[in-house]
């Protein structure tokens, strides 16, 4: 008769493999990964783009796709915002995200998807004053956290 | 004294755990996943859109984001292509894809990188000749192979 393999594992085992007793789960990891992004759009709405950047991993590894161009590690994805959104005559603009959808993939890595809204609000020109598109990241659970490895944003077609 | 939790864990187990004993891994989970990229190239570049779509997860949960828009499941996603390159007076062009990243987030997901590019035989308008971008794909490894779950698709910002 064959052995079944669940029978193999001892309850203690059980309990490791479920995490040691902690009750964290997806549930939680979604919690935690929706508070990455929602810390996201405090900072940049007060202007903070080293709190925006806060919620990125700081590694050269780190990547950024947008506008069919990539963009690698940390200090150059924050060095594009800074040329977008901080140097003269630009602005932060207010920031909204929607639609957010957490689908974990693993212990340790998310995905997650979903819309990016920005007001200029000293933008003159109708047409340049809002900005808005979706972006698709992947997150990994580093020892400091969730933080996004992968980031790639594109923006909405312009009718 | 505490023990050590892999103290609890027999070695019968672990060999159950370490996959029993298939030589699969990182290695192997790549070489597949790029053949469902080679697959689709050679699927498109036949103007077979069915075998192009064999690469997605047939599934009213796939995603597929491009140009600021979202689309859901298999037969939407399938639907878009066929509206933009199997109508009247558009063509599938050849496709080359390029720059190929893949990095396996656990033992059945994946996300994959790269560079798409498109070249159509018949267009005259030289703006309209060729078309690239970047693509984001998650991937996992279903009961049929490795499927993409959500592509992420993002054309190169025009000059």
């Amino acid at each position: 008769m064959p052995i079944s393999p669940a029978r193999l594992i001892p309850a203690a085992l059980l309990v490791l493999l479920a995490g040691g007793g902690r009750p964290a789960g997806a549930a939680d990891d979604e919690k935690d990964i929706r508070a990455v992004l929602d810390a996201q759009v405090v900072a940049w709405n007060k202007g903070d783009l080293d709190g925006f950047m806060a919620g990125y991993w700081n590694d050269e590894k780190l990547t950024f796709i947008s506008g069919g161009g990539i963009t690698f590690g940390w200090k150059g994805t924050k060095a594009r915002y800074e040329k977008r959104y901080k140097a003269d005559g630009k602005e932060m603009g207010k920031l909204v995200f929607s639609e957010l959808h957490v689908e974990t993939l693993g212990r340790d890595t998310a995905m997650l998807r979903g819309k990016f809204g920005l007001t200029f609000e000293k933008e003159t020109d109708e047409k340049k004053r809002t900005a808005s598109g979706r972006f698709t990241l992947i997150l990994r659970k580093k020892a400091d956290g969730w933080k996004i490895v992968h980031d790639h944003t594109s923006a909405d077609e312009k009718k």
